[in-house]
């Protein structure tokens, strides 16, 4: 680990620079797969299915009897967690909804803005050893609480041409109205042209690979939204004496397990808890199963001693994470001051990991330092706000000569023209 | 104006296209001038003034004179006029502030989420001979009520080296940081990176053309956001026999005199009404000034008659217009029903002029089909919500148990050893 003391700030941009991911050279590749996705739909999406998946499909969309099967192999105390997690995203992402918001502006002009669901999204979860069920609760809940109507799931087939049982599991109980065996680029042009299979969406949420995150762009260009850029996780934890040593390395190593590209940063005031940090560290990694990925984001982390919490701030400020551990007597101060940050986890028991599967919180984070002008995905990602007016003959009155006028001025005479002739109108009474 | 009686479902798609714009050609150029602003800065933004604007500046800054003199030009009568839409748009986008959502999702699991302003932001604001000073008051005021602290504006100098002072007055009024004489790419290079003048943003707002356009568009690649991909502007009126032909053929105008890739389009339910309004638009446009721009856009634009008020629904939520004129006795029925518009005036005195100037709605909207799945800017632009979560000792005994159960069938050991290992020191008590 990289210990730095009292950086100079000329010095934290470098310091606190992340890994960067160079995507030019995918692009070509993103850019060919969607071309054809977009002629030949269902046919190149057998063809890429075969080469990289490595099975022939001869149908995309998963059955009931499938989802059946899946449903009675999820064993009772991991569909128990699910439904603990699932119960308290439901709570949380409930408590967002918002009202119609109404304003008489001035006399006879009723302005209201209003939230409206998107009703077509798509979501993509990622194959591999692992499946990752926790996010589909984080997307398909609120998408239902949203009222999206339609929710489509992508994921790809393993050799037996099956996808993970946990994800068919979460998917269902989350209400996804239907799920496809797809992966990777395909999966994203499927999802952005339609085929005879997969209906068009219009935003595509979730996770993946450098392919994945390159075509999510691309889709951008064809007239499909997507939740956020994606960037490789991190977490920066801000400690102080009453720190707990032992669980802010289990904290950084939770981070550190994801990828190699994971980024793991520990600012303190306290030079001692980084010492006591760093030990403990290296005593939990020896136990780890993904050991061999954590120690490669390990060797790439950084411990960062400053003279105090002010300075710790503005840094952590500047650096932007999408998750930040406040463990801190300085707690209030952090949590009212801090401006940029993804998910905020305040004291000794809450580990991120709380986040990412079972608070009620959402785990679909900017990454990236995009914190700084991106929000994590909430409610409001699942519908898009419309505004409505209704002037009345007095309203027109009230606020028709000001329009004239900044019209006139802007030089667009048919604007001021739509006001003049109801004005006028109104004179006869 | 091309008159369509009935269509068939299949045909909607055809006969909804809106005109394609095609980018590729200048992504290029953009992608060279952004390369030499990152190296090069201010003396590019130079290069590329002289070059775009035929002006050689020494500094870009707007200077508190300039401003002062700006704000003595503006003619009384228009500064009351931006006063009172200034007022309205207040009005508005104030009601829009959200509290803290606070949520106890599991005995001692405590979630918040709250917004916090994005920091920095930019305004891009076009040159040309009308100063669309109207655009500085719907991204500035929201802006400020935001509490955005660096607010920075740029817009081309015309050939005396100046911005309009119309441009300036708002500025000033509306509590943007900085003005700077750069305009097109090079000034959204400049916001992008930041440049010895410039400061670097994280969000860009404001419309333009096509090289503004997709130089937003890059930005995005480069970690910046921007308010919402762009597209030529469009209005969908839809009219019964309740409607007055003189008012819809005066907004379809209004539509069509910004460009001659607008969009123009009339539902209706009535044979009598299109044949009047089209007598109308006939006999309108006779008198304006930007006639022969409104001439060909009204020379694409549709008049389109379908059965009943069902069929005009599923066609225009079909559509998914940036404006929606709703002069009908069905009028709650569209209101209730609509699912995909950016911004909707309700009955014969809301003109769609009254929502670009002063009745407080935003008219920075999603063109090109977007309202399906984007917000017009709102207070929530400049903002992003985090969330934040403390848990109690009592907290993670409760939902402990879930978080390991789902970590371990994710294949995160890590994830789980952080609850586990803060649940055995809890055994202790």
């Amino acid at each position: 680990m990289n210990k730095i003391y009292n950086p100079d700030r000329k010095e934290w941009k470098a310091i606190l620079k992340r890994p960067t991911q160079t995507v030019a050279d995918i692009e070509g590749t993103v850019s060919d797969i969607f071309r054809e996705v977009a002629k030949n739909g269902d046919a190149v999406l057998k063809k890429y299915t075969a080469e990289f998946d490595g099975v022939s499909l001869e149908n995309f969309l998963v059955s009931k009897d499938e989802i059946e099967a899946a449903v009675k192999w999820v064993p009772n105390e991991l569909k128990e967690a699910i439904l603990l997690a699932k119960s308290n995203i439901e709570k949380f992402h409930k408590a967002q909804k918002s009202e119609r918001i109404t304003v008489e502006t001035a006399p006879g002009v009723y302005c209201w803005q209003e939230k409206r669901p998107i009703e077509k999204i798509g979501l993509y979860i990622p194959g591999g050893t692992a499946p990752l069920f926790s996010t589909i609760l984080m997307l398909a809940v609120p998408a239902n609480i949203a009222g999206c109507n339609e929710i489509v799931l992508c994921s790809p087939p393993n050799k037996e041409k099956k996808i993970h049982p946990a994800i068919l599991y979460a998917a269902r109980l989350c209400g996804v109205t239907q799920i496809f065996k797809v992966g990777g680029i395909q999966a994203i042009a499927g999802m952005t042209f339609g085929t005879e299979s997969i209906p068009r969406v219009y935003k595509i949420f979730g996770p993946g690979n450098q392919f994945v995150t390159v075509a999510k762009q691309l889709a951008t260009k064809y007239g499909v939204a997507i939740d956020m850029p994606a960037g490789p996780s991190e977490l920066l934890v801000v400690a102080d004496d009453t720190a707990n040593p032992a669980f802010v390395a289990a904290d950084l190593l939770s981070q550190a397990e994801h990828g190699v590209d994971s980024q793991v940063i520990l600012v303190s005031t306290s030079k001692s808890i980084i010492a006591s940090v760093e030990r403990e560290v290296e005593k939990q990694i020896q136990k780890l199963p993904r050991r061999a990925i954590a120690e490669k984001s390990v060797a790439n982390s950084k411990l960062i001693y400053v003279g105090n919490d002010r300075t710790a701030l503005d840094l952590i400020n500047e650096y932007g994470p999408e998750h930040f551990i406040i463990c801190s007597a300085a707690e209030d101060f952090y949590v009212d001051n801090i401006r940029n940050a993804g998910s905020v986890f305040i004291g000794n028991y809450t580990p991120e990991s709380a986040g990412d599967y079972a608070s009620g919180t959402n785990h679909t984070l900017p990454t990236n330092g995009y914190a700084k002008q991106y929000s994590g995905v909430n409610l409001d990602s699942f519908m898009k706000s419309m505004t409505f007016q209704k002037i009345s003959a007095d309203g027109i009155r009230e606020i028709g000569a000001a329009i004239e006028s900044m019209a006139e001025a802007e030089g667009l005479q048919a604007h001021k023209n739509a006001v003049t002739l109801r004005l006028k109108s109104l004179e006869k009474y």
